[in-house]
């Protein structure tokens, strides 16, 4: 007899569930005091290298929660650390570059992953969390607009005018620095799978700086090859396509190649559907702010969620962008039951 | 014999015009080298004070661009600045208050504006502008969401986390706090029409944080206040409504009363039609990001634009956001020929 699949997976497939699953992204994160406790003042960066620290703090919070999967601790710019470009993340900033991309040289700087020998510590770390889980992990991969963002800006942007500039004016060195952006996130995504990890999700968190045309013309076919990796060699693993401000980006998004697409807070989820086309998946899309205002101001729009879930082909509760530093966890402890009882079968 | 209204006005009427007019949001400053000149380091509020330099300022892009409205030059936290609540605004930062507003005791911070005693030099600065001017003046004021955030967070904010809280946690609070900022609005924007304004905008450039549901609870009815005190106080002048990041609050931002709807470069125009319904007119909405990119990036994305909104009932060109500091303005000049050269009837 075969453990069931478990919810999660369930809801990405399309089928059936006991329960709505859920899950939050950044859930192990600062908003934890178990994790400022384990991470102290270190870099996030050497965190992420010792794999026995990264895959507790990949455990707390479905310790703390009983959420329906974990998502590795990591961060989308990894790969791109781990073959020497030059990036390290500010607490309270982000990804800062010490030298921008901005030229054909700089392509000679981003050069192929090889997981086992660049990064093993991601590899480990996936191990360690699949020995102890009882739910499945998510591994996870920036998309290439967004780690190219970082690349070109140096830091994070509100306008992202340089990389856009760089896009437009110079259409085949764009198309090769996100090509060989996508092709790190292949060996990373495929890495984390033969380790262990369940489902996959790409994180192209500021593509929605991008009206709708610029993404089928200059970002969606490095998106789609990675999830076209991910299918060739992993059929069965469910792949996330996540981004805010992507309410214009819905169907171009889905139309890459993803199982389950991600959805930020403004858009309600049956129009969502309607943008990707039915062969999806939604997960999403409790506001991150209504969880900071007190469980009475979390619990109605956590409702009104569900409610607009109701009917949909499948659902993975998450919030619509990440847990923010200030959650009160307890809310968070609140939400995923009210999430399971709510939807109990 | 009496002057022909112009396009713009006509535009904004649905009315029949010559070629679409265009303006741009911030054409006045940092762009412009004669405004970098004129301004040298000086604070912008004290710059706004001074209603020889601030027309100066309005009529710069006019007379560089032969774009067919001036709007004022001036700042949405003017009001609440002149009334003494406490702000500045920081070269590359933005608003920053010393005090930010949260608990009742702030309300009585926020008293009514009386524009002839505490900004006398807004009605000033109209009254040179329209002296000098041959296209319409536009004046505008801030919507009661975006002020409040910069109260309430007292910077600029990525999450909006404690003007929402609150907006969760003390609604009746929060509706007092987006009533006064009503009423400024209200009295700045008459007196701006009454110095001799043909047209306002309302600045709700952060609404686009709040999802549909937020926006029309806790929101809509303070902003759907102004646009009725203009329309009460002045029939005809046309009332533009424009936010960023507004794809689902558009029918709402319709709703509110304006008869011109802003549209960031996420939304193609017909698609925002469909949203506000079909009593608007609407203005945008190239891409800022087009113009910093060079004229070979700035004109297809251009004529995209106009190519989209070929038979709507009612087109303003206008960018989708404001000018970028590093916009090179012989793109402007470049692009504003292009609208009238292609649309001429």
């Amino acid at each position: 007899m075969t453990a069931p699949q478990g919810d999660f997976l369930a809801a990405c497939r399309r089928q059936p569930v006991e329960r709505t699953p859920v899950w939050f992204m950044r859930q192990a994160g600062r908003s934890l005091p178990e994790y400022r406790a384990l991470r102290g003042t270190g870099n996030i960066l050497d965190a992420i290298r010792t794999p026995e620290m990264a895959a507790e703090i990949t455990l707390q919070p479905v310790r703390r929660y009983g959420v329906d999967a974990a998502i590795l601790f990591s961060d989308i710019m990894v790969p791109i650390a781990a073959t020497g470009f030059g990036v390290t993340i500010q607490p309270g900033v982000g990804p800062v570059v010490d030298e921008p991309f901005a030229t054909p040289a700089d392509l000679a700087r981003i050069r192929p992953l090889i997981p086992e020998i660049d990064a093993p510590y991601v590899a480990e770390t996936v191990k360690i969390v699949v020995g102890e889980l009882g739910v499945p992990l998510i591994g996870f991969a920036g998309a290439p607009f967004t780690v190219a963002s970082y690349l070109v800006e140096g830091r994070p942007s509100r306008d992202y005018a340089k990389t856009k500039s760089l896009m437009y004016r110079e259409p085949a060195l764009w198309a090769q620095l996100i090509d060989r952006i996508a092709d790190q996130a292949i060996a990373s995504l495929l890495a984390q799978i033969d380790a262990g990890a369940q489902a996959i999700q790409v994180f192209d968190s500021w593509a929605g700086g991008l009206d709708a045309e610029d993404y089928r013309r200059y970002v969606q076919a490095a998106s789609a090859k990675i999830f076209a990796a991910v299918a060739d060699h992993a059929p069965g693993v469910p792949r996330i396509h996540f981004g805010v401000h992507t309410g214009e980006l819905l169907g171009a998004m889905a139309e890459a190649g993803a199982d389950v697409v991600g959805v930020d807070w403004r858009v309600p989820l049956p129009v969502a559907l309607t943008r990707t086309g039915d062969g999806v998946a939604l997960q999403g899309n409790l506001d991150p702010v209504a969880c900071v205002a007190g469980w009475e101001a979390t619990e109605p729009k956590a409702r009104a969620v569900l409610d607009a879930a109701r009917g949909l082909p499948g659902h993975i509760f998450n919030l619509g962008h990440g847990v923010l530093p200030q959650t009160d966890p307890d809310v968070l402890a609140r939400l995923v039951d009210l999430v399971h009882t709510e939807t109990a079968r």
